[in-house]
């Protein structure tokens, strides 16, 4: 940082406060951004306030919006009897980019984790259960697809919903696990194998 | 980007504009800036907004400076008759980290590029000759070190360079090439080895 003036020495230090952006790749950036037209670091910078200013969390399911509710819970086309759980915002963005599911969203915001002593009551799973016992949108809640991570937190987070959902009569389900697409079979660990094995379908009935 | 409300596109937007951020990434670092303390993207956008007003360059030297003359250049106690030239102000902080050059330097902004369309006249070239013959700090520059890229480019310009000093009575020095620290021989191209070999020091005289 030697000569540098200060407000790039701060710059650089506000830029590395970003995930996988370390002291190396923060001078990179604020070396760009300086020998660039001012409009960009002006842009970046108002994008950065307007979406802190603006953005908070659906009221029905949790996923991000700018007003009352999501863009998705909005849109009165889709599928109420079904609901899809998940941990994260990004979560909902990446099955939308599927564009198979047809059903609303549940996002938790975060996973169970006693290690990282994240208790169930810090998720979004009361108003899970109140979502179902009210059978939002008109329409009873048939199945509740449990769509957490394969990883402990994500499964012990899925038993726990499944639980509690027991008793409420709630189909619930969890997504299949097995080798992923392109994934050769050499190089697979032992439970992706083994959950490959169990959940096998048949092509061909004896 | 499917159902993300339009300030947080826009914030993804904005930040797969800087170098090596993809859109995967420039995602990722949205999602951690709306889940973070907001004090994290203000402090960011602060900096951002503060750098860009504040930051010029040298009237001396062209480094970064947030006054009339940089840090460096403010410095009086430096060897005011060795100048090292230096195409850009990243090549300062790099050359500062070592800790071992006591002179002034000046920044190129840019090296000759006949292919990328970058004439001379678009350095700070005049700025240079004009240091050089008005002997800048009252001290005559005695050596001009040209610490420009191994590259063609860097090549180009510090042969540019050393054809216009000649006649000015300055000696001109490139920095040494050869192989790096660390670098294994079986791996240096041949324009490495052959400029390591050239350049090879003794170690004990016959």
């Amino acid at each position: 940082m030697l000569g540098l003036p200060p407000s790039v020495q701060r710059l650089i230090r506000e830029l590395s406060k970003l995930p996988s952006i370390g002291e190396r790749s923060a001078t990179r950036l604020a070396y760009f951004l300086l020998n660039s037209d001012p409009a960009l670091a002006h842009g970046l910078s108002k994008s950065l306030e307007e979406a802190v200013a603006l953005v908070r969390h659906c009221e029905k399911c949790f996923f991000f919006c700018e007003e009352q509710l999501c863009a998705i819970c909005k849109d009165g086309g889709r599928d109420s009897a079904v609901l899809c759980v998940v941990e994260k915002p990004a979560d909902v963005v990446a099955i939308e980019r599927v564009g198979e599911f047809r059903g609303y969203y549940h996002v938790l915001h975060g996973l169970w984790s006693p290690l990282r002593g994240v208790t169930p009551d810090q998720l979004r799973l009361k108003e899970l259960l109140g979502r179902i016992d009210r059978s939002d949108g008109g329409v009873k809640i048939s199945e509740v697809i449990l769509a957490t991570s394969s990883t402990v937190e994500g499964d012990a987070t899925a038993m726990l919903i499944a639980r509690s959902l027991s008793e409420r009569g709630v189909q619930t389900s969890r997504l299949a696990q097995g080798l992923p697409k392109g994934g050769e079979l050499e190089f697979a660990d032992e439970f992706t194998l083994s959950r490959a094995f169990r959940g096998r379908n048949v092509l061909a009935a004896a």
